[in-house]
């Protein structure tokens, strides 16, 4: 996956822009990621892993009703974990991450593997989900590697 | 440095205490270890990736006189980011790493694999520092390895 943060970095910063990122079931992969890269100061500034609900409201403002509605693998969640990430950190792009990675807290409804994401900028905050397969080890991976390609395919559509 | 993140999450999960995290260098690679164990979700709440100056003042309270006095990289910095930390997630232990993982931004007297460390506790707070070699990628893993160690330690010890 390191070449997409390179791939990213090196857009962000030719578009002198920057990145932020909210996490839940990725725990900081994606920031780690983004960081490998030399010189990502210049495009990172900051990252919140928001691994419990409270964190979640607590950092970045997701609201606790829409917490207990939705869940906190859900649509909803992601999008406020977005914006709120984006808000808080004058970021041009903010991506926001909460799944099940396993290997327990699956259900019927949100089966192991289900990943929510958004994408959020100033303009617009747009929200997907996946059902990885594999392990939890492998499910974080392309968790981490789907949010780079999509912040990438997001900064160049900006 | 997988098998530190479980022996870790053993020993917290015994002790019923939790732990946080306040990267810098490192851009959340403590978390990402810590929460790569399943059921983290029992001792790891929230961590911050506090990349800039300005991450670490706004995020975990760390004064800007500190900053400007004594640089990022320095044991005042990493204890107030790892006191902050402490203070706003509530748990029992907080690590805070700054460093300079290469290959730009080192100096004589910060050269390039210098990291300071700092664990927090309620009644304590202790730093220490490391010069370590090799590339970018070797530093800020040696870097998450000796976190994860001192939580180890810390916690053996509280």
């Amino acid at each position: 996956m390191q070449h997409l943060a390179v791939k990213l970095g090196e857009q962000l910063f030719h578009q002198n822009e920057k990145v932020a990122t909210v996490e839940s079931c990725t725990g900081g992969g994606v920031a780690f990621a983004i960081t490998e890269v030399a010189g990502s100061s210049q495009w990172f500034e900051k990252s919140w892993v928001t691994y419990s609900n409270q964190a979640k409201h607590e950092e970045v403002g997701v609201s606790l009703s829409t917490l207990n509605e939705f869940g906190a693998v859900s649509s909803e969640v992601v999008c406020e974990m977005a914006q709120g990430g984006l808000q808080k950190s004058k970021a041009d792009y903010c991506v926001a991450i909460s799944g099940i990675a396993g290997p327990g807290g699956g259900s019927k409804q949100k089966p192991v593997g289900l990943v929510w994401f958004a994408i959020a900028t100033q303009h617009h905050t747009a929200s997907f989900s996946r059902c990885f397969n594999g392990d939890r080890q492998e499910v974080r991976e392309q968790a981490i590697s789907l949010s780079l390609q999509e912040l990438i395919d997001s900064s160049l559509s900006a």
